[in-house]
């Protein structure tokens, strides 16, 4: 196996009726359905007693390797922040789509099982988006106490602010 | 591009002196570091200004595809759980290596930043795992209030009593 190249295939699909530009513009995610393959159906027996699950997906509108190292969180110039505000922080402090790898990572909560249809509520990932994997929400990612730095927490201010939950 | 096949690179790999075998004896995961590649060092800007980082990660020495869609948890056979007591489950409601996409997704502390290189606590990567992606715990992994099926909270109450702290 080469370690410059590391092949995924997706387990099943985001569906949602929203345009990109919607779910782009909710910033705590939308309410939508992940159509799991059916080949992957039995890998779901038992996720319904989960309130919450990760879903990691492959964002493929995204800029991957060409991505810039250095980034400002420019989707918060829309709640009124201004481009002098927004630091310019390394990508693996943000939650940028654009990264070297487009990998999405979002914890969603779990309204309804059917079948191989999973509806979820918190999702910002767009329709037709390939995912990756499902994971529990379990007390280990459960972290009671952590930091944040103070140019975030400035940040998650001006968008509660602007009356939205979370950044 | 194909959806069939998704193709990804480490951006770095884990680093820790310990054998596969005592990073899978600890559930709570081991002190190691992270190497990120040079061409992406400056993705860290920022970073030591979070206690918590999630690693996502390539588990490269486990099935995929191959893996069976349901299994049980059965590491915790070392721990006085009986194979009877382990439930049958869907593979996506466990954090198995053996999963479609071998996917590793931890959360973790970050003890430290020496240029590329991450030290951090309670990763269960062994040594030479690629990493995909590092992401900040931020606000919007956290989940106040979640729950999780009597059969998970049963296990890890067994674990518990075996004096580790979490599945």
């Amino acid at each position: 196996m080469s370690w410059l190249e590391i092949t995924l295939r997706p387990i099943g699909f985001v569906r949602t009726p929203l345009s990109d530009e919607e779910v782009k513009r909710s910033l705590g995610g939308v309410e939508a359905e992940i159509e799991v393959l059916e080949e992957f159906e039995e890998g779901l027996e038992g996720i319904e007693g989960f309130s919450h699950i990760i879903v990691v997906f492959y964002m493929h509108k995204a800029q991957g390797v060409e991505a810039p190292l250095k980034q400002r969180p420019r989707r918060l110039l829309r709640y009124g922040v201004s481009l002098e505000e927004l630091p310019l922080v390394g990508v693996f402090c943000l939650d940028s789509p654009h990264r070297p790898n487009p990998i999405g990572l979002t914890v969603v909560e779990l309204l309804e099982r059917r079948g191989r249809v999973l509806r979820v509520r918190g999702l910002d990932a767009f329709d037709g988006t390939p995912v990756l994997d499902i994971k529990p929400y379990t007390p280990s990612r459960f972290v009671k106490e952590f930091r944040i730095p103070a140019w975030y927490r400035g940040l998650l201010e001006r968008v509660r602010e602007a009356g939205l939950k979370d950044l």
